[in-house]
């Protein structure tokens, strides 16, 4: 057989679908499997959604080509939807769709990196942005987020990573894996000191819409002198519209960036799909009232694995938010997948070890809480107090 | 403003677009716009399509995510569907989706070649595959295919150009610009080279339900030994269901590329859109029929353009096969750009500059004639006959 790039041969097979196979492995002795592993939404979509992805599936107006950048009507309505969240002024030509949140990141990446730059990242980081770097020769760098800081970084640190060879700095807030929410001043002073730095600021906001107070800005970078050259947003309808089968994200970036990465996407598949654009246009204001109902379900769902994990002896919250919570397994010196695995085989309970976030973080587990509805995630209480490595 | 990755930022604009403005320029002075431009299906899809695309759209089963690899109901029906169209014994494990052949095309190019690496690709080609391998930094060289071989590859210029560099040879067939159908001795022939040389052949087949004969097998390599470790044939959804806008395609491979792919699929954007899928499963056999038709149509059609052709003096049919004619303008010397946009804004007849496909084509357009129907194709003899170059 012929050669393979090495680039994409050395990668690791994707983490969701391996984490999977230990729960099927489970036997079912201490209830109903328990399901913490990939962030998707626990609950279904709106009805009206539903209705709405029906209509433009069977709509002839949407099985040709569309735009590059996106449906006109979903990147006018997105870009109200952004100014409203930010009170910012986010126009059409601001918004670049793209067939989910993944793609986004490529996008963005590929946008300002190519192979042989470097890309800073804080650790733990999101999997998927380190093996999409890895595997288009992009090469990264890490600041690491100490848990004693709440997961944030230190903008010490982070100034003193961006060497010459950076062109970017890629952050996840609300964090995956940590769940860590950074807060809009220390948005701002990494905004700034990217902007001093002359790099491009990479912001994965795939979970803004649990944030845990209502019509919480979740930073004020929109209004910034100078943003259409420093932030790339990116953002996803996948959780927030519970339709991760649909695929379909958004990226909020200056005009002259919208441009290239226009030139990518239509390498890439052309455009995102149609239909769900044009649903998702339709759903954006309709449904704004059911987003909030589940941002404060999610709440809820913090709420009782707070109180499971103060209850539970030996493990450890170290950090909970939006979606995600990073928790520290009392079994320090064993592989983080090891635990996990036997914690998915043995007690039926599936998350994703913490060393796929990072070789350092072999401590932790990643528990993606908001898949599981608060009686769920009360079973956990006996399911982790009974486990142990054997 | 930080700067882009430069790979991207010296990609020209997507090209499509840009042609399409010149249309938009048109006095509508000769008659309606004919679009020749984007390879769209004419005619819409079918009612039954239309039906099944909303029923899974509106369905809760396809809202979360799917397999990475698609959906297995897809991956059997195209499998099965693969199996009868070339006579060979193809199953799941060979099939991966994806969202459209441009993204089959991204994922095969990155499974066999990194940065730096090089991909033989003939010349006219298909613009978007070598802009693709540009913004990866993957090297690309050609093989020139000559009008007066009915822009065929010549095996010896293509034995001559593997070089040690050389890690696949792309080849599109029914081929995007020129139409020109590869005979299947042809492709039986450049396989075996690719075998012999330990280099990977990307097929793409985009058009092949637009062979000139009913039940023609477009060619016998899925049944030649060690297919699996030399292959790996793309194919769309769009143009045989008349789709685009739903963004479905698929590859077929051995089950060690399809393990390679996964794992850039799940970067790119972790699975295909489902809704699509779980309806082209149920499409695939319900509508074989209607295919047919619209193969009979199409080929209508390319007889209403050769009529239309030889009736036009100085301009000349170099080359029709499915889908795509490579038409030579009676005005050399002059670039083919500029004859395209004088095309289009005086004689409201949209078509693609042949440089578009290589430098040297400036003599030629591409008429994507299976756009326009029979009538539409008679207009284009007074357009034709009456342009100058003022």
């Amino acid at each position: 057989m012929p050669a393979f790039n090495p680039l994409i041969e050395k990668l690791s097979p994707p983490p969701v679908p391996s984490v999977a196979a230990w729960g099927r492995a489970y036997d079912g002795s201490r209830g109903p499997l328990i399901d913490l592993s990939q962030a998707v939404p626990g609950y279904p979509a709106h009805p009206d959604m539903l209705k709405l992805l029906g209509e433009t599936g069977s709509s002839k107006a949407f099985t040709g080509y569309g735009p590059i950048e996106g449906e006109a009507e979903l990147r006018t309505a997105y870009a109200a939807h952004v100014s409203e969240v930010y009170g910012a002024g986010i126009g059409l030509r601001n918004i670049h769709v793209t067939s989910g949140c993944n793609q986004a990141f490529v996008c963005a990446a590929m946008t300002v990196a190519g192979p042989g730059n470097t890309v800073l990242m804080t650790e733990p980081f999101y999997f998927n942005h380190e093996t999409t770097l890895a595997m288009m020769g992009v090469k990264t760098a890490f600041v690491a987020c100490d848990a004693a800081n709440g997961f944030l970084p230190d903008l010490v640190g982070l100034e003193a990573a961006i060497t010459g060879e950076v062109r970017a700095l890629a952050l996840v807030s609300p964090n995956n894996p940590t769940g860590a929410i950074y807060p809009p001043s220390l948005l701002e002073a990494i905004f700034k000191l990217c902007r001093n730095k002359g790099i491009w600021l990479i912001l994965d906001e795939t979970y803004r819409d649990f944030l845990p107070t209502a019509d919480q800005v979740p930073h004020a970078l929109f209004s910034l002198d100078g943003w259409e050259d420093t932030l790339i947003s990116l953002y996803s309808f996948s959780k927030s519209f519970c339709i991760p089968g649909h695929r379909l994200g958004a990226i909020t970036a200056g005009p002259v960036a919208v441009e290239q990465i226009a030139k990518i996407m239509d390498n890439l598949q052309i455009c995102a799909p149609r239909a769900a654009q044009a649903a998702v246009a339709k759903a954006l204001p309709l449904l704004a009232d059911w987003r909030e109902e589940n941002r404060q379900e999610i709440g809820r769902r913090a709420d009782a694995l707070k109180a499971v994990m103060r209850s539970v002896n030996d493990w450890k919250l170290d950090a909970i938010g939006a979606y995600f919570a990073f928790v520290r397994h009392p079994f320090p010196g064993r592989s983080s997948a090891e635990v996990a695995e036997k914690l998915a085989r043995q007690a039926g309970v599936i998350c994703i070890p913490g060393a796929y976030f990072g070789e350092s973080q072999q401590n932790y587990l990643r528990f993606a809480f908001a898949n599981a509805d608060v009686p769920t995630i009360g079973l956990l209480r006996e399911r982790l107090q009974n486990f142990s490595l054997s």
